[in-house]
This record gives C-alpha cells, sequence and structure tokens, in this order.
C-alpha cells in the first residue's frame, strides 16, 4: 500500500526557453530563484567551490493521462527498441521528476546560474546537491546504443 | 509563492540495514521493489543493458523540526566549513529527497537488485533513472576538501 508524499518547489527555473523541446539546452543559460520567503543566501554558502551540481525538479507540464507506467520507444521512435519506464530518462514518468546534473556558472545571494539545465522557465525545481566525485560510478559506464544515439543534439 | 506537488512511491528498498548510519554502506546489498498494484516488469524492460541507475528516493525518517534551510556543518563536524544545505547532501534538507547512483546487480521482473545504494530498508523509491554518459558531468568535478574527506569510509 501506497502513501503519498508532499514536495514543495525550493525555487523555479529561469530562462529564455518557454517551450518543450528536445534538444539544443546548452544554448540556454539558466538560472534557479530559490523562493526568498523560506530561504536566503545562506543556503548556498560554500555552493561555488563545486563546478556541478544536480538538479531535481518537477516536469509540471506533463498531464496526468500522458504519464507513460510500463514501456514504449524512447522518443517514440520506433527504430530504438521499446523500453521501460525506469529504463529511460523521458519526462513522462510516474512523479515526473527531472534530474540533470548541470555546470555552476555563478552564485549570486539566492540565485544560481547554470549552464546545461534543460528545464523551461518556471519549471519547479525541489532540490540542489552538489555533485561531489565520490557519488560518481566507480566503474565503466555501460549504455545501450540508443543511450548514446538520442544524446547527439541534446545539448 | 508556492504550490505543493503530490509524490508517490514506485516501489521500496529492500536491505539489512534498519538504522540509519553515515558509512560503510557498500557492505549492504539492496533490492528495489516496484509496486505491483501499478507497475509490472514492462517498466524494468532494457535496464539490464544499463551498469548504473540512479535512485530518487525520499529520506522518509527525518522529521519535519529538524530539516535545515541554511548553513551548518557537513556532518556536524566543526573542522568542515558551514555550508549550505544546497551545497551539501545531507539527509535534514528541504523535501528530504536522496538520490544515488548505484550498480545495477541484477533485474528480475518488479525486483532490481543494486549495489551502493545508501538507503534503509523500507526507504520510499520515487524515481528510477538509467544512467547516461551524456549526463555526467562535461568537464573536471571540482570540489571542497571537506567533500572528499566525507566519502572516505562511507562506501
Amino acid at each position: 500500500m501506497s502513501e503519498t508524499f508532499c514536495v514543495e518547489p525550493i525555487g523555479w527555473v529561469r530562462c529564455e526557453r518557454t517551450e518543450v523541446l528536445d534538444d539544443g539546452w546548452d544554448t540556454i543559460p539558466a538560472t534557479i530563484e530559490l523562493d526568498t520567503d523560506r530561504f536566503n543566501a545562506d543556503a548556498f554558502l560554500g555552493l561555488e567551490g563545486f563546478s556541478y551540481v544536480e538538479i531535481i525538479f518537477l516536469f509540471d507540464q506533463v498531464e496526468e493521462d500522458k504519464i507513460v507506467t510500463g514501456a514504449r520507444h524512447p522518443r517514440g521512435r520506433k527504430t530504438w527498441p521499446k523500453t521501460g519506464i525506469f529504463a529511460q530518462r523521458g519526462k513522462n514518468r510516474p512523479n515526473r521528476l527531472g534530474a540533470t546534473i548541470c555546470r555552476v556558472v555563478s552564485v549570486y545571494k539566492t540565485r544560481l546560474r547554470l549552464a546545461g539545465l534543460d528545464a523551461i522557465d518556471g519549471t519547479p525545481v525541489i532540490d540542489i546537491k552538489p555533485v561531489m566525485s565520490g557519488f560518481l560510478p566507480r566503474g565503466d559506464v555501460a549504455e545501450p546504443d540508443w543511450a548514446k544515439e538520442i544524446m547527439s543534439s541534446y545539448w
């Protein structure tokens, strides 16, 4: 039996992309603005010592009835194998969470400027974690061919 | 102004560690069991083609009034600098989310066996994403000294 949990945005994405697109994310600089009702600059203290952070956010534009719980072809492309929703990173997933490692450009008060955040303007952010080398894969990363191909124009 | 969102566990962690401890996680094999009321083996189709997955889970044992929104010394250790909650990975954080990259040991129906999951028995899992090389840091990972030291006995 399942219990639900509530999460509250800690901030929001501000960027120039307002439309959901698959590719070209590196061209869009993004800022996360913390919710200043709940946080001040202390929440980011020392963050500039890290070159990368992981942003956990909500694909809040995905409608409930578009969520996939089984398998589908990534991006609907039939030449790629039918793949379980937990074996791909598509947005139409249970709980609609995104998690992306981004480069820290600058930290100013409650504003965090990033490169490589694949989220549109207004996206609710629910966590920010520093990337520590000890939490990265500790061996070779194997992946199917489609997972390399899907990234070819992503950034 | 902030809106809350609901997340529902997609499954739970099963492992022998029932107590929250800081270190030695690699000695504890873990299994994630999907919620079989909502998912079947299709949700994992193709997952065995990936060597690593990222598990997003809830530190559901952390009490509301223990959540830090500002800065503190990591693990309370005064020799490490006071650090913002979003510049560390400690569990007492807003929304209580954990995110850990684990090695896939095996996939069997709705069961995923993992190495290196730092979550205790019964932990609610809210997402599983395959680790794709294109989503890893695309440059050198810089981090403060404490972030290396804190990992010395972690795994």
